[in-house]
């Protein structure tokens, strides 16, 4: 196959990401989210919210790492973060970006399935982030929405605390605005 | 407001970006594309297919262009664009892109509005790109599920080669191959 029926034939795999449904609802929608246009929405809140990074970041390679940060999941699904950062899932995740991404010619796997691993690292200050960005809308969806996937997977507010509190990382001045967000849910009896 | 509520009040605003339904069916799903999913599988195709320009561009620029490029359409809704590149439906995209922006803290909302004009415009390499990729996903989407919106709407095979040629004026190697995918399709009685 020439590169560019290989480029396309990796175009068409992908549309499958619009496909693997995540666990929460966009504002408004009563449908749940796909990993597709999270990732849209993800890519788009880095660009709005870069200057609220703690460190100098790179905003397109930040960008970059949204575009793909989920790709894995067409072939090992969207899971839960409250339980599911287990090795097991992450590996599964890997075989999946490595298999989509040797349908691409060229250098360019290597590259992505590097940016991809940064990503997962969270040690640069551009994973860092991208990473404190993709927590925030499905927090959003929460505190939005009644805290419909806290209730339905029985999410406390300890584990919310705990496990987001990493978006300091990347930003403190997002984590403080959220975590006021979240007292504020507190208060209203959606998240216990 | 503060900035970052401001801003965060935008993001949560165009959550309705997924709520735009398009005109055709990802390959293999049997329900339709909506345009947040859109933006993000055209700047995925942009990236991947960036080498395939005709002249230099700035995949930066190309991929903010790509995210943004149908933020209008939350107000305007999606229009078939065989019969409705008109200013009237310009305007409204526009307007509708210029409440969003509105939202927007510091000036932002000037950086992105200048980005969709050139992206509308299409004069520079990188918008010439940017329209030619965008372009791309609903072909395939034909071409891979048996010409459903060309049947729909009653589009020829004289709409399809004449519109879609201005994807040669941002990539000469991909038109190329489109066109006989394209040829294809009218051999296999799906694009008539």
């Amino acid at each position: 196959m020439e590169a560019i029926e290989k480029a396309l034939s990796f175009i068409i795999e992908i549309e499958k990401l619009k496909d693997v449904q995540r666990k929460t609802k966009p504002v408004g929608l009563n449908r749940f989210e796909n990993s597709a246009e999270h990732s849209w929405h993800a890519c788009l809140c880095a660009l709005i919210l870069k200057d609220y990074s703690n460190d100098p970041i790179d905003i397109n390679r930040v960008l970059k790492m949204l575009l793909i940060h989920d790709l894995g999941e067409i072939d090992a699904g969207d899971t839960i973060i409250y339980s599911s950062e287990t090795n097991e899932a992450k590996t599964k995740e890997k075989k999946g970006l490595e298999r989509l991404l040797s349908l691409l010619p060229g250098s360019m796997n290597i590259e992505l399935m590097k940016l991809w691993e940064e990503f997962e690292s969270g040690e640069t200050a551009d994973a860092r982030f991208a990473k404190a960005i993709d927590r925030i809308p499905p927090l959003l969806h929460n505190i939005y929405g009644e805290g419909h996937s806290w209730k339905q997977y029985g999410i406390t507010k300890d584990q919310i605390f705990s496990l987001n509190a990493r978006i300091g990382k990347g930003s403190e001045k997002l984590w403080s605005e959220i975590s006021s967000m979240l007292e504020g849910a507190i208060k209203d009896g959606i998240l216990k």
